[in-house]
């Protein structure tokens, strides 16, 4: 892709500006509220972004909060090679961690060295969600899809043939960064089984 | 809509998460890089805040980048009603600022009364271009469509009879946030108007 040659630093950040486009290109499970297409991974980067903005307060821990929107924006890049893998796939989470890391080393790459060692600390500190800020921004991660659900009448959760304790599990993390948020998920998922919108326990059916 | 109603600071919060969903379906006139399909708003706002987060460095004065990523994250909003007003539509530019006042009270409206204000404030910053926050995510956000045009061989220019003199006069906005990026953006227009992908001025045509 032609670049115009002078100051080498832009040059580099802008030829990752210009490849990241391609997240707009990677699809979700997930259904658009009033629409019948899926969503794309960058409009849910910004949708959690926003979320994270305004739910701040209901974080279990102080965070930086602007480091938690920073990584919010730049946790599914390594999609744009390694796909977005469904949070049900079992098969998929096999080589999810090599494909994704692959992903990094490629994309990360194109920006300057500093920046690109500081995009790659963000995601693997979101991967590895051992600080307030990953804790918080996974939750956030975790809750927004479940509104997506719920709000399409369980549309994926049904064309993927999820059950209650399958979502459960995934609410899980949503805990450990806003038990607010979790206890909320939960009547979300109560709410959900009783609708017909989400399929009860196999053991309970 | 239906909600679960026992925080009803939570509540509404979520039905502002909802309702702005839609902006994902507020379609721009730039397209894709690598793509036919146009951009839409959600996905420029997701793209031009990482953009701040990686080029803050390039802004002409020292800002509070956090601002200026919530500042981005929310500058669009106010299409979900207003629709995107095109940059160069001399007559949608008549009636927008009343068009986008009244979306930005009945979507920030949404909110509870102190994120309602805080949003509006923001979204006014963003749109009054005084602060040194509101000018460098000005620069950004028409920096990036500059870059998209360049990029997709001028298309969007091309399909709207957009001359050079138009773009430059649209750029003096970048020169007011980073000198750097107006400089660089001064060298895509020259490129492109070489290149055919942009009308050069109707007086040395």
């Amino acid at each position: 892709m032609h670049m115009i040659k002078e100051n080498k630093r832009l040059d580099s950040q802008l030829q990752f500006i210009l490849e990241i486009d391609k997240l707009k290109e990677v699809y979700r499970r997930s259904y658009l509220v009033n629409s019948q297409r899926r969503e794309n991974s960058s409009e849910h980067s910004w949708h959690v972004a926003v979320i994270a903005m305004l739910m701040a307060e209901y974080g279990n821990e102080e965070t930086d909060i602007c480091r938690v929107l920073c990584m919010l924006l730049i946790h599914d890049l390594v999609e744009i090679d390694a796909g977005d893998t469904y949070c049900y796939d079992d098969q998929g989470a096999l080589d999810k961690a090599a494909r994704e890391k692959e992903a990094a080393h490629r994309l990360f790459g194109f920006l300057p060295s500093d920046q690109s060692l500081w995009i790659r600390n963000l995601w693997e500190e979101f991967e590895a969600n051992t600080t307030p800020e990953a804790r918080f921004a996974n939750a956030v991660d975790r809750f927004m899809p479940l509104l997506h659900n719920f709000f399409t009448q369980g549309k994926s959760w049904l064309e993927n043939g999820i059950t209650q304790d399958q979502v459960k599990a995934r609410m899980a993390k949503v805990h450990e960064g806003s038990t607010i948020l979790w206890e909320y998920s939960q009547k979300i998922i109560e709410d959900a089984v009783d609708r017909g919108y989400l399929r009860p326990n196999n053991d309970s059916a």
